[in-house]
């Protein structure tokens, strides 16, 4: 199972993030990276690019709207081909600090609202998704299994991976209620419910039922407080669980 | 003998320069297209790209400070390693929408104020060409024939274009004075001194007498006041001298 | 009436809009300033500020979404008191400039999709009126009749101005029609509509019935092609009907 | 004595400085806050104009210039007009906050490197101070003894007042060494530095020997670490002298 977590979210001399981009490196497989629109010099895309390639790390990119004032978790009624257009020039970004430091991009997911927006809106998904096959057509895009991004990878034949969040809440539909801000976590619930997730296929949803979840990879966010000790627990319960954390497909 | 031109300088709502890119095509050989940072929104740079692809124009990447308010045109003192940094990010964004309208990019030319830095700054130079040599080790680099960038690429081996400039006067070193606005030119005279420039390899400076000049490609600017006029005087003169307008080396 | 126009919206190196602002400022009653997140730099403003002062010209802040790339006209999801804090932020700029000059502001009103958002959402609305009663407590807010924020201004006994757009669609609600881009437009037509408009207090709107409209001001956009032969031929029409053109309430 | 501290570094999600803006209240008489340039979004501006208000702090405009990414500490070579334009701009937007709580603008003190392009270009200086001469004539122009700053306020009888660095090295001609990093301080050091600085006018310089200082403020910066010991071991250390910390002249 793969396990992946936002990563290089500061800006400058800012800094973001509950734990530092070393210490997270050594637990998860995928790490997504800020490429400049709501967070990520780039230095910063630099100097994170190097530490995944010296761990061994998936370096995806994360491409978001471009709002560095809300960090990406606003969205903005932008056309199809603009967000589309904003990605490409993301993705390519942070593809160049990966060739620099010896390897290629193993994944993209869109950030924060925009993965949102993609989630429920097919034309974007659709217009996304052709794009990434002219230009990306072996990196599997991250989304939600309840998702118009998931049914169009799956149409056009784009490789893809579904994700379980940790640290969000699953509505009934089986898809996470986006927040801007979360609350503290404990860890050990969390990776209870991320071994349940993987074992049973199912998690609590807001309504107080199981709902069904298919993933590939499962994330937790570096902004949750304890981000950590959350991503320590997780991996500890999945090994104990004889499930490997490893980002091979 | 290639004749470049910068493009795709506006920004969302807003263009620029004295000519529509279409007719700008017609003419050169190779574009310098603004990746984002002083000009060049990614939905422009998407359609200059696809421009460049169908009228078989050389797309080069024309990375700039980060300075949307000064149009690159101001130098901001940052550190080489931050400087470099912001180059891959641009040279990558750009990259990226070579790569959905089929082509590769054909060269970099820092813009503005970066650009004359680096003819001055060794530290920048060196760093600048340390990193392309291993992210575009086939790429030129543009530069002017007078300064620190060219002498870095040729005792590194890495491959450039000495620049002409058209629209530019010359001092006595032999090299470029920099203007933040430049005032109308007439377009035969230019012509002239770029025909000059060919056959003699002299250039009238700003004190009164001739400086030698050695050069890959001729410039000028499509924010120059009449720039499609410029840019075809400049090339029928050449053509009339036998000199074909090409991006071949 | 008043007859009011967007302008100073570039921003550094770039121009905007289908007229001179100095032609411009001989035409209208109010200008409605850019104020540096959707377009209008400090330069920008400094020089309007100057203009208007020079005209005899109401100076109004016209403070937008954080969207240069779309020209604030595309709507970010920000909370109401996220957007309360960007407008004092940007009508606080300008009055400075205008304070340079020796004016005070005469009046407020958001742009594009910023005024849209507001004229649905009375949250905002409210927010954004108890704010200005604090910090601008005779300073008109600008907004279509058919609003929240009109509404909000009438309960909350804060000055207010209804605008007209001549270079707007109308729905059958009495609102606008908004647009990223306008096509061009026939002057007589349009001015013929904003007389009609005055005189008879109707506009046909797109389902090609007559709706009523009540207004204290005239708009019309510097942007739309032709603008200031649209502002001079509207001027003319109202004054041929005896209507004089002043920003006097 | 005045005591000033920074304040107010953050952008949207991102906070900054080594102490909450809560605490450091308590302690300083002065806040120079971020006006949006090189950190400091509206949200925030809003909240520590609340804050000063609040705890009586002097509530002063900090611009910067226009570099989010090296936090304002990279001089931009922008003309003098331009940086007075952008000055103008950011105190502006400040003063709405300030009047919205119910308070006026304490003083205004450039931030980072436009401090220092200012101390030494009197070009700048000049033009700065017949700005605020026009649009804040009574509002105090912080700068450093040593400067061309200083000089042209005393030309042209603008209040300021001088500031000591507790936590920056001095060179020999009583400047203060300029650091886009600083590293970590012994709070009680730095007390004794300030009170000597008080009593007996004199710094020891980088080069080993005393200069002399003269000043009417004490500044310490947020982001240093250990911000806010530092800040109550010079507030305690004042006292026990008998020296008053208060933003009274």
């Amino acid at each position: 199972m793969d396990l992946n977590c936002d990563m290089g979210e500061g800006f400058g001399h800012w800094s973001y993030g509950d734990a530092p981009d070393e210490e997270l490196m050594e637990i998860i497989s995928s790490a997504n990276v800020a490429t400049g629109f709501h967070a990520g010099d780039p230095m910063t895309m630099d100097r994170v690019a190097a530490l995944a390639a010296e761990h061994d790390v998936g370096l995806g990119a994360h491409p978001a709207y471009r709002d560095m004032q809300g960090f990406g978790r606003r969205a903005i009624n932008a056309t199809s081909e603009e967000l589309v257009a904003d990605i490409l020039y993301q993705v390519g970004a942070l593809e160049m600090f990966a060739r620099r430091h010896g390897i290629a991009l193993s994944h993209i997911k869109p950030h924060g609202a925009l993965y949102m927006t993609a989630a429920k809106d097919r034309d974007l998904s659709e217009k996304l998704v052709d794009a990434l096959q002219v230009v990306a057509p072996d990196t599997p895009l991250y989304c939600m299994g309840v998702s118009e991004t998931w049914q169009v990878t799956q149409a056009k034949g784009h490789p893809a991976r579904r994700e379980f969040y940790a640290d969000r809440e699953y509505d009934a539909t089986g898809a996470i209620v986006f927040a801007r801000k979360v609350p503290a976590f404990d860890p050990a619930a969390l990776a209870d419910k991320c071994v349940r997730a993987c074992v049973e296929g199912k998690v609590r949803c807001t309504e107080g039922h199981d709902v069904d979840v298919a993933f590939e990879s499962i994330c937790f966010h570096s902004d949750t407080p304890g981000a950590a000790r959350i991503g320590a627990a997780i991996r500890a319960a999945l090994e104990a669980e004889g499930i490997e954390v490893t980002r091979a497909a």
